[in-house]
């Protein structure tokens, strides 16, 4: 079988009938259409490989003319994407308007929801089964969640709410030990107690055999043993924590064997109440060099499929200059301290982990705790830098205000992946850092645009007592203009000309190559800090300023800039490109960019519309 | 002993010295000054009556010249503030310049956290015993919680972290059984089986005992035994949730029970690695009125010590009227449903609840859950509104974002507390709202002025099917304008003059007194709707506009006023008075909007200075 004859089979009803080989034989070739199209596009490989055959074996049990299923997180949605029927287009997969790489409930009716960050859908999935249970439905609802998402507090506050609900509802802990780097977490080392207790489940039922069994014994012994026996008796149930928040369990079963995953997800199935079938996976399964090296392999940009070697390197990026500056500040200041959210290599933090391990903090996938632990930290003297992608910080709003920047205390928010990221698409754009941040009282929010920058201004953000944010793009730097070099201070200001064009970031190298190819009469103001905003007295003098923005429009930088100017008396013409009321789907970063008008192209065009006005 | 001598002491450290009979002594004068202080300024009476013992023993067992005492959430803390040094201003608790009613670093040094939202304290308990492992002090991070606001989900991620850290922290879970409703949560349940069985912790060291003397048995009988025995004690160790986490439990304890809690205190500071002690109390113990009823004496305005009496009602309270109008909605549409994060009688929903309990929702205090939840449900065709503060909805801005808004599902946020909230201060003013939701795609935002709208709008938004937000105040409407009435549309526009005052919510009535007392010659734009904005073509013709917003300045309604007349063509001037970048402290309503400039006087100044130019 192959991705081909998957296509014309009619998916996903058509798994219902398969025996057992033909299951195998599905499995294989969903096995191979993923490393085919991910060793092209890029993506998820490890984790969508880990959850071939679960995701077989669930379209064999559960009933997709009603049932929901819910992936948490979605990047390991792609076999389920394969056999939902779009095997045909899974050749697109993370391209401009291609599928997506997350579940998408606008691409298809078989995505209940759209999961680009983790924890949530337990959430959902309880969410639908209320909704069901009021319309009186006997749907099932089914959220598949890797162990690493499981770790992340939502899941929690969801479990307070299921326990002994009654409603409808099947969590498959999808449990391969790892988040994307190995996990280290106590709720991990628990799962894996319990996964290697020898068929936890057979163990309970042979003691309460047992306890049947003592009966024949003479009486005497009996009474004496019988104490005992109440006393241990109520120690038995419930013994896992998900049976103490009154989940049902059904586990640890081997999540490549589909004939006993199908057994078990049956015998879930029938349950007409919560339940938890935890199931055990390997992370790349089938693939040699994404099992053996599955962080490599968490998400790649490409791969050559017959010698495992991963496309392109992180050399020269935002995130690697990040981890070499921090760690040279930190060989200076002992106070300094590393956090990430489970993204110790995306965010460049394997060099500071390897050289201070003492001061580096791994908090697993909980941007909410990883917040408030460095204001515990910085409350006590250290100066905690939080690494962590623009998109999963909005998880931490809230501890951003009231506890961060009310407090003042200094925290260093290290923002990776601000602006467009490209092919993960919406739900990991980092459009909306620029405006919340700003709006934070008291931060500090720098921009840097090139890497060297990027240090020097988390030198200068290391040494304010209050908390602040640097904020960079994710992937490397544009090309430097001739003659451009950092003097510090909150902007940069070159005058050229009868317009003013601003920016900040990344999109400065392209502004400046937009107006130096065309020899654009344009002024350049470059705000190297966006908060406090500071703007140059020479600005006063333009009636006509142009202002390019990676982020969203309302309530952004842009805005912020033109309510400064009016209040000091400006009255020109304000115009402003950025991002509108809208989220931004997937493609790569240059596509993105051209589509929303901040490509050089597209900036060139709007100063010389203004120009000629 | 009373509040007077208590001033006089070497406060806290002179409770280390006394003995049992000061000690009680100390607890009752304590809870004396509390029910006196509480009857007057209003405050949050039950939880602090809850754990004055507690409290006492904590000071007689830590040290306070380097232990760090966190409070989660920070309401319980009255007793505390009485014995660290502040017996003689406790009098002046939640008014303006006086104590703040949550524990507040820049109060007291020994204030060692900000906790004004549920959940954070473990997390930053543990920062601060990281901070001090590295720089090798011996201090104890000491975090009290209650039982509510472990249940949520950064505890947990905290909790994942703090595992077998062997770090130096005490999390003395305050167990009154409930939050500030009766708490129907799984966690609560266990919790609750964790008390009621008898001793749970003897019973384990019992158990242990048992296996040891078996050794007396015969061998044969020991052979057969020893495999069961192994299996046994596999499932004796870790037994509670929190040992399956790698945390240390004592407990429980009867923490009106000042011995017995010094005693369990002592132990935990003796050893050298996180530890969960236990504590049952009583919330309102000691006062019949409070103990009775917890919920009513949660958050008080005052009240009358000898009959129990509190003050005021909330009739005629915007959250009343919000829950009136969803009931009555919800007889017409049985999708309607309501979802509150442990919040029902705050935030009006007690009637809906009766009514309608099957389509009733309390979540916990877990707003990322309860959104999600609420995106599950309209995913399957329900039409939720979750009832929430606006400054507990920071807590799920993600979620708003990336399943909410993303997805265009039609979820109702009832955004309660927005605005200037009062006598809670910084941590609970809902100021952030208005510009965070409607840099949101998509989102619809009204802000109703007076009761009737609000029921209005939620109908409008009912109707719509995306997600949408009405936001509106603590407390009650102001004086409706003569001649005044809802017309529904974006806007409501009267013009009387040459400058332009513009405003939205609650300050529009105060705005028009303001115009209406000294008959101005200012017209008027009550901006029904913030999201999407919607300008009245008249707008354009006034060169000077003055913007009234009771929320940051920056990112808000007024800049994004500003943005949009540019854009149009207009350019005039434009005066902004909103909140600037700084947290609005504890005071009166009044007095906060007086402090803003934002009150009736305040806005007639400004106005009057505009008209003069």
């Amino acid at each position: 079988m192959d991705i081909a004859q998957i296509a014309k089979l009619n998916m996903p009803y058509a798994v219902r009938d398969m025996n057992p080989k033909e299951l195998t034989e599905l499995a294989e070739a969903v096995r191979g259409g993923i490393i085919e199209t991910v060793s092209k596009n890029g993506g998820h490989l490890a984790s969508s490989l880990g959850c071939v055959e679960l995701t077989v074996a669930m379209l064999k049990v559960f009933d997709l003319t009603k049932d929901h299923i819910i992936w948490d997180v979605g990047h390991q949605s792609y076999a389920y994407k394969l056999l939902t029927g779009r095997a045909e287009s899974f050749g697109t997969l993370r391209r401009k308007d291609g599928l997506s790489g997350f579940p998408k409930p606008r691409e298809s009716a078989f995505d209940a929801y759209a999961t680009g960050h983790s924890g949530s859908g337990v959430s959902a999935a309880f969410g639908m089964a209320s909704a069901d249970a009021l319309k009186g439905s006997d749907a099932k609802s089914v959220v598949v969640i890797g162990d690493a998402s499981f770790s992340n507090g939502m899941v929690f506050e969801a479990l307070n709410s299921i326990g002994n609900s009654k409603k409808n509802l099947v969590i498959i802990l999808n449990d391969n030990g790892r988040s994307i780097a190995k996990n280290h977490g106590a709720f991990a080392r628990y799962l894996l107690r319990t996964r290697t207790r020898m068929s936890y489940y057979n163990t309970k039922k042979r003691v309460e055999r047992f306890f049947r069994a003592m009966g024949v014994f003479g009486k005497p012994f009996i009474a004496f043993l019988n104490r005992i026996k109440r006393l241990l008796k109520a120690m038995l149930l419930p013994t896992t924590m998900f049976e103490s928040l009154g989940v049902e369990y059904l586990g640890p079963i081997n999540g490549h064997n589909i004939e006993e995953t199908v057994a078990v997800l049956k015998r879930a199935q029938r349950m007409n109440k919560p339940v938890l079938v935890h199931v055990a996976t390997v992370k790349g399964k089938g693939y040699e060099p994404a099992a053996s090296a599955p962080e490599s392999f968490h998400g790649v940009s490409g791969f050559d499929v017959d010698t495992g070697k991963v496309n392109g390197g992180s050399g020269g990026s935002f995130s690697s200059a990040f981890g070499e500056a921090l760690t040279a500040l930190a060989e200076k200041d002992e106070r300094i301290c590393a956090v990430t959210a489970a993204m110790t290599a995306g965010t460049g933090l394997k060099l500071f982990k390897e050289k201070f391990p003492a001061r580096f903090f791994d908090v697993g996938i909980a941007e909410e705790h990883g917040v408030s632990f460095c204001c515990g930290l910085a409350a006590q003297g250290m100066k905690p830098v939080f690494a962590v992608y623009s998109a999963f910080l909005q998880r931490a709003y809230d501890q951003l205000l009231i506890e961060a920047a009310f407090q003042k205390l200094p925290v260093v928010f290290a923002v990776d992946r601000a602006g467009v990221v490209g092919e993960d698409g919406e739900t990991h754009q980092g459009l909306f850092d620029a405006a919340y941040l700003t709006e934070i009282p008291g931060m500090t929010v720098f921009a840097p645009a090139f890497r060297d920058e990027l240090g020097i201004m988390h030198g200068e953000a290391l040494a304010l007592d209050t908390p602040s944010a640097v904020r960079y793009p994710r992937g490397g730097e544009g090309a430097r203009p001739e003659g451009y070099s950092y003097r510090g201070g909150a902007y940069g200001y070159e005058e050229r000309g009868s317009v003013l064009a601003v920016t900040y970031g990344r999109l400065y190298a392209e502004l400046r190559a937009a107006i130096d190819a065309e020899k654009l009469p344009v002024s350049v103001l470059k705000l190297n800090r966006i908060k406090p905003l500071e703007l140059p007295a020479e600005a006063m003098k333009y009636d006509r300023i142009v202002f390019f923005e990676e982020g969203v429009k309302t309530g952004g930088i842009a805005g912020q800039t033109l309510a400064k100017l009016n209040s000091e008396g400006w009255r020109g013409e304000f115009t402003v490109r950025a991002v509108e009321d809208e989220f931004v789907p997937h493609s790569t970063v240059k596509e993105a960019l051209a589509g929303l008008g901040l490509d050089r192209e597209g900036m060139a065009a709007l100063l010389k519309e203004t120009l000629g006005r």
